[in-house]
């Protein structure tokens, strides 16, 4: 229609012209509701903040009910703690605007918790309070994910304030257990497929960052089995002076085992991990090349002299396409500041393996629990060894030509004049590939995050300008899949 | 005298007699000092509770100006934290009961700082609330030294309370950070060599426990050296999906560095250690052969089915005699319970090497920091490391035929009737090599505390059979000092 070509125009070409309109303007550049959300401590590893993250879930249907949504509550069942404590999950909110049947329908995932973060980690600033310095919002969540899914809401608010109908049908997902691992996501996806998921056809995920300055369409992530091994031996904590030197330590078994999987040079060393890497083909080398990426501003900018790798193309492909093992933390020993002449009676490690294609989880289980269980048999210590996967999560890749990438450069284009960068992702985002497993839909990551945003970290943050940009870049994207099919 | 005879009599033969005086009865079973004294979270190694501390120093010296004790506080000056920040010191306390020239002088040397407790350390009862549960007395500090420093109280006020002469003028020196290595008591003993000590003809230590039910008096002490590595790498904490694989990751490097610490057989890799060790005299062989000790109560009590040795003489001496290196935990990493996919930035691993005869430890200090260093190289890491020895305690050992001990074992058959275990600590109570050093006075440690008291775990406690055992045999045994040189 015309007055659909009208708000085409509006927002493809003069995005200045858009923001002119008194309401849409205010709206973009509003950041108290991301201020709102981020002073919710939605930690969902933290079975003492459920309420907070309860919360944060009810924040986000409101929101969706002030709009005028058409919003569902998913109960997703209970989450069992290493304890064995019960706790209930956090709901998963839906909600649909529109449902034109001449229209596509696309569906905006997103999730509204964060992961944990204290003042003494290292932070500036209170992490709970959204605080502008410079441009920059810092807070916990601001990149990870609250920002961009407002900018989602906004985005499909600019267009009620503009009084403009939808390009597509709009459907938003939200989720509350991301952080941990999405418990509860996958069944309830599966439980949807036919219902809530029976008239969508496109799936948007923006849930990642950009590599540099330039704006960029993901088309793959990494998967991620997490791993706690708990070493366990004496029924308590001893003195290191009266028992040092008769009882075989915990610690120094668990630092043992923790030695053998992997080496100096980031070679992991579990048998059947590295074997099951797909091969780097030559389309694939090339692509990497083409890809705007500067080593040593990546290196000042985590504040390295050196690198695991020297070449652009090597690092990339270590942090996208190949598997990585990391060692996060050990819980149960003297962690505090200070000195401590303590025997730990009981010690668990946790490390994790990212998941690159061809991987399997339940294979990398069986790998890391066989490997782990030989290795320490081999230190015939009294202690007990239990190895555990508590995430498993599959790697996700998509097909760079689908039309969703070409209207996901389309409308970086308009709203940024440039060319986007193809990334892939070295986090996880497991929905990912639970949505194409299950839907079978095409599905595009389009992050609107700073390559520097610091998620995970102390000091994390969203630039002013990605939230306010990125927040157009979306509306743009529901005009650019409107014209999927249509020339 | 015939009223120091009559004295003798009483205390040495006739302890029920002795108790039925109702004043002296009534104070020996009395715990409310000890529930007020443990109620004080006067921890030394957590400098928020620095002001707990300092409490329980003026509390101490107030329970000695009640008893008309001659007392003196004695300013160590400042302590400089790992941050930077300056807290003062504890000042030490002193006191005397005393000053009759005929009369040989004691000093008693004890300390009121406690290890940290927390409730979610495990404990079953409130760690600072004194609880009696089947004639146990729980409590953080119960055992150590908190209980053993009143029994020595009660001891002297027993006299007190019967109207008797003290056998020798008693004289008090307590600490507040025995458990972070006594900073600035060394200082204060070399000044107050020809002063405070210029009188004082043997020493008592009471900082430790028994073997086994039987009493013990022990002739040895390890020492200790505690150390900090601490790996720096990124700027800040990264998010290992996105950073996983390129960068080095201090905790990798840290484990990997740790492992070179020690095997799986308890084996200490570094250079020099072991061969530093004084050699197991024949004599030294027969005297742990006559100790009461039974492998399978001590196996029972750790709740462990193996020892890193199977015979009562290796355990022993491995605890006593030899070296032991333990891990006690890492600073900087992920430490909480649940998962959080961090690659900490700089984390900062926390061991100790309990020193014995004839170690050194500037010596131990070099071979650690030398070794650690050359190993680190060989990683080829762009991290960095940083080794510091924060406390360098040398061990203790006398000689079991000085008369200190003679009169102990004679204490030891009047108040238990049996004859007690020669015994040493795998502990380190470094104060007994300084007064060794500096004095050249004769020291003994005469320990009260039960050989399951948990000292540094959870659930520490003193039973209150050996708290006012413990009260009598010290009171005898002031006694027995004075009749050296006697006979
Ligand atoms: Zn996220
Ligand atoms: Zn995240
Ligand atoms: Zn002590
Ligand atoms: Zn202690």
């Amino acid at each position: 229609t015309d007055e659909e070509k009208n708000l085409y125009e509006k927002i493809d070409f003069d995005m200045e012209e858009y923001c002119k309109d008194v309401r849409a303007c205010k709206l973009l550049h509003d950041t108290k509701t991301l201020r709102d959300w981020v002073a919710v401590e939605s930690d969902s590893s933290d079975a003492l903040k459920r309420d907070e993250l309860m919360r944060m879930m009810k924040i986000t249907e409101n929101k969706f009910n002030d709009m005028k949504g058409h919003t569902n509550l998913f109960d997703i069942g209970n989450q069992e703690l290493p304890n064995g404590q019960i706790i209930p999950l956090p709901v998963v909110v839906t909600a649909s605007f529109g449902n034109d049947s001449n229209k596509a329908t696309v569906c905006i995932y997103g999730h509204v918790d964060v992961q944990p973060a204290r003042m003494d980690d290292g932070w500036d600033t209170e992490p709970y309070n959204l605080t502008e310095i410079n441009g920059n919002l810092y807070g916990r969540g601001a990149s990870d994910n609250k920002a961009p899914v407002l900018a989602w809401i906004h985005a499909v608010e600019a267009y009620q304030a503009l009084d403009m109908d939808l390009p597509v049908n709009v459907k938003f997902i939200i989720e509350g257990m991301e952080e941990t691992g999405s418990n509860g996501l996958d069944e309830l996806i599966s439980k949807q497929k036919d219902d809530f998921f029976s008239d969508v056809d496109y799936i948007i995920i923006s849930d990642c960052g950009w590599l540099s300055r330039k704006p960029a369409l993901t088309y793959g992530t990494r998967g991620n089995c997490y791993f706690f091994a708990e070493v366990e031996g004496p029924k308590q904590d001893l003195h290191s002076g009266v028992y040092g030197g008769s009882v075989f330590e915990p610690m120094i078994d668990l630092i043992g085992l923790l030695d053998t999987l992997i080496d100096s040079n980031g070679h992991i060393l579990i048998p059947g991990i590295n074997e099951a890497v797909a091969e780097l083909t030559e389309e694939e080398r090339k692509r990497y090349e083409a890809i705007e990426f500067d080593v040593e501003n990546f290196k000042n900018k985590i504040g390295t002299d050196g690198l695991m790798y020297d070449t652009k193309e090597e690092i990339l492909s270590h942090r996208w396409r190949y598997p990585s093992l990391s060692i996060h933390g050990i819980e149960g020993a003297f962690s505090a500041s200070g000195s401590k002449t303590v025997i730990p009676a009981k010690v668990t490690a946790k490390f994790s393996i990212r998941q690159v294609p061809d991987m399997d989880p339940p294979t990398v289980e069986k790998q890391v629990t066989t490997y782990l269980n030989d290795m320490f048999a081999k230190r015939k210590t009294p202690n007990k060894l239990k190895v555990t996967m508590i995430i498993g999560a599959k790697p996700w890749l998509a097909d760079v030509s689908d039309p969703l990438y070409v209207a996901g450069r389309r409308a970086v284009q308009k709203v940024f004049g440039v060319e986007p960068d193809l990334i892939r992702e070295g986090g996880t985002i497991p929905v990912a590939r639970t949505f194409q497993d299950v839907t079978g839909k095409s599905i595009i990551m389009l992050p609107i995050g700073g390559f520097d945003d610091g998620l995970h970290s102390q000091n994390e943050k969203m630039s002013r300008y990605n939230y306010i940009e990125g927040t157009k870049l979306f509306a743009a994207y529901l005009h650019e899949v409107s014209q999927i099919n249509k020339s």
